[in-house]
């Protein structure tokens, strides 16, 4: 098995920019996308499936499925069309072969549907806790193209920490860029500072992501309920967040010390 | 070496179903299959090699081999015929990549065989030791679809625990079913509950998933020497064991620090 | 995505030598091919990109931009060329084969050019914190050729302590030479010893290696301000030590537990 | 690059036996075999080099070259040829399909000279210190035929530990004897008890290992001076043990944890 997109659906897409939001820290990423995706109503017309994610199946409403990448569509009557990227998991969890294998498929298929524009979700752990400080969270950006800086700074991103402070983006969110990048499609990625720990969903940061974004992309997205949505995401979220440690500890065969991973066969 | 399916025989099949009892978490799989298999004379009829198992030989009977998979074939005179799958190893010790490729050879041996039905029998640590609640122990579920749960809950399989607490199941028996629903083929997943330890052989536990299949398949298999006939795979499971530890432990020179893995050379 | 080179420019080339410098330990080799590009002028001609290197992106002048390996031109009126290699990272961090990929990928595109002869540069820890005896840091070599050893000796290059002491070289500085050498290329090896810790920039020790490599291509590199130069590299070369401080650690996932690897997405 | 055959020569064989001796435990294979080449003065004709070993290059008598594996050829005017395999490392370091992919080129060579019987060499470590015991440490045997142990149990070889103490062989030891069983090769693996730790040069094991292999090969070879030979060998095997305690504890990048290895660059 070769990594493959799987085509359900070709709608008509109207100048699309594509939207990614993979698993990653606070799974700021994942929930910024999936709460717009709902909000939006949009449509799933594709999947990547892969030999590069972890072998194994989530079980989910009762039933057991590959992990999957999924994209979804939204007709955006008053401008640009929309791609969104969800994943069960980052690009390729196993070296860096995979990880560019995956890329390059997103980056395939954001071709082949006319994509000019990639914009990347992620967060970015401030490494301690400062609740007192929640409300200054940032959103911290990074592009491909010095020159365009200048016309997202009206929307309050911070581009100058991320240079100075983070240097390096780790996984799909900086390498769709780099990829998207030499191919001459633009990219931008937002990063919502997490106060907290690698992986513990945190919506009040990926609020701030969706504020940004939807402000981009000149639409209007109430945020008053992302808490409450997340809540209802949280069985999910938490499977996936097993498939992270999973990967993270690299563990092969289930060796036991993890509760939620007591099982092989 | 690529992964090869080696054919001994071709046996007319009467529409078979696929069981698959790997080693894996209290060998639970394992040791159900090749009980069933020992009790039905069941016959081998074709062999996987790969270069995704871990580079060892096992000596056994005074021979030395390669790990393998062993598919073998019942003709049930009075139903669908059974194939059994067993192995010295999970799917792919090494990484996603070999788990995806060997799993996919065993879907390709399915689909030339017709094989409209497979079910996956593995182990699930409960994570304590709880001696007193072992008769108890429960024959956890999963499906590839959910509309066909209804039709094995009389079978005393407990599908909400799975979906709820476990969300996820890990290497061959996670990954053959949702590769097999890629294809069409239903899945159903088998898992007995295993109080102990990942890697300890579980007789107890095999014989609940023995008899629910027994039941699913409609075939009478007698549970009472159990215990006795894995007494006599003793000595191979400790082998099995053995590359389970190995594989887990991640250890590529022997290095020693394990009685049992004092060799390489 | 395989390796790639790309190559921006042709430049009419005279008997060119390849001069490795990639990051390691101390960056001595890093900092030594840099200085002297940056001195002599020396113009980009070509890059290499790789789904071998990690699948992160630096962020560098405000730009996203992947992992690469890059080479420089410089004409030297006097006598033979030099094409100066530099690289974001090691050939390959995931492994041995990522590794000989890339770096044949290096003999290829010197072959293209007609390079006759390969200097790699690198650092030597000698695992002490020996302040006093700086002055007395030596620079060890080694070559692929025996018969050669006997005109670099007048460079001051200390060949014994290379056999007897470090007995192998590890990396994208000894498989060039050992790749190099199967196709018919002359190689030799240049080390730095340095006093402090594997990744901590030593612009002493680069200097101890560019004065003999200066001397080998009888070339006036002047030497006062290497350490004001390096200093201006700074920024960078925290980002490249973040890059292998990673890649070492083989964090897959950005754990948090590194200060500047909170970041994944 | 892929593993690659380089033949040097094509020397008339008659009948020949393949005897493999890899670095390992005890380096008894190694030294073992090295030790034939050198009492019966056989010829170099061959020599495999692989993507799959170690991404370094040893520096040995003043030359820098890369990890390989060299067959030597003796006629035996009194029986059958002998073909002797030693490497400078195990056939994968890596992982398995490396272990795999080498493995198979040996015995493709093997095919190549109508080699019909493979003899492995290789050490056992009884995980204790028991010097009072050493002249105890007998030779384990395992074959890939049973009905062959009949054959070999005059030359005093240990058949019944190996089944049911080792129960299996790691590495290329026991691989190339489950790959040569599959292409209808006999094959026998001889392991030498060694009192000591993983890797720790243990010329008496070897010693053992040297005489019943002698006596299977009924070739007269003096054992009185193999101590002084290995003690000439020192220098050459002590950086072999560096390859393999670097292999074993996979460092990636040279962290400078190990005094030998301290350069990367």
């Amino acid at each position: 098995m070769e990594t493959e997109i799987k085509i359900l659906d070709e709608p008509e897409m109207d100048n699309p920019v594509l939207i990614e939001g993979l698993p990653g820290i606070g799974n700021v990423g994942r929930i910024a996308a999936e709460y717009m995706i709902n909000h939006l109503d949009a449509k799933k017309f594709a999947e990547i499936y892969s030999p590069h994610f972890m072998p194994v199946v989530l079980i989910h409403d009762d039933e057991v499925e590959l992990l999957k990448f999924e994209f979804y569509h939204w007709k955006n009557d008053g401008g640009d069309d929309v791609i969104f990227l969800i994943g069960d998991t980052q690009a390729g969890k196993e070296g860096s072969r995979g990880h560019f294998d995956v890329s390059e498929k997103v980056i395939d298929l954001a071709e082949r549907f006319n994509v000019k524009k990639i914009i990347t979700l992620g967060g970015y752990s401030t490494g301690d806790i400062r609740d007192e400080m929640e409300d200054k969270l940032e959103v911290l950006g990074a592009v491909t193209n010095r020159e365009n800086i200048e016309k997202y700074k009206d929307f309050g991103i911070n581009f100058e920490d991320t240079d100075s402070n983070i240097g390096m983006i780790v996984g799909g969110t900086g390498l769709l860029l780099g990829l998207a990048k030499r191919r001459g499609i633009e990219g931008l990625c937002l990063m919502g500072e997490t106060a907290g720990f690698p992986i513990l969903t945190d919506p009040k940061s990926a609020e701030g992501v969706v504020r940004v974004l939807s402000d981009i992309l000149n639409i209007d997205v109430p945020l008053d309920d992302i808490e409450k949505k997340v809540d209802e995401m949280e069985d999910f979220l938490g499977k996936l967040e097993n498939v992270q440690k999973k990967a993270m500890r690299n563990i092969e065969s289930g060796d036991g010390e993890d509760e939620n991973l007591r099982y092989i066969g």
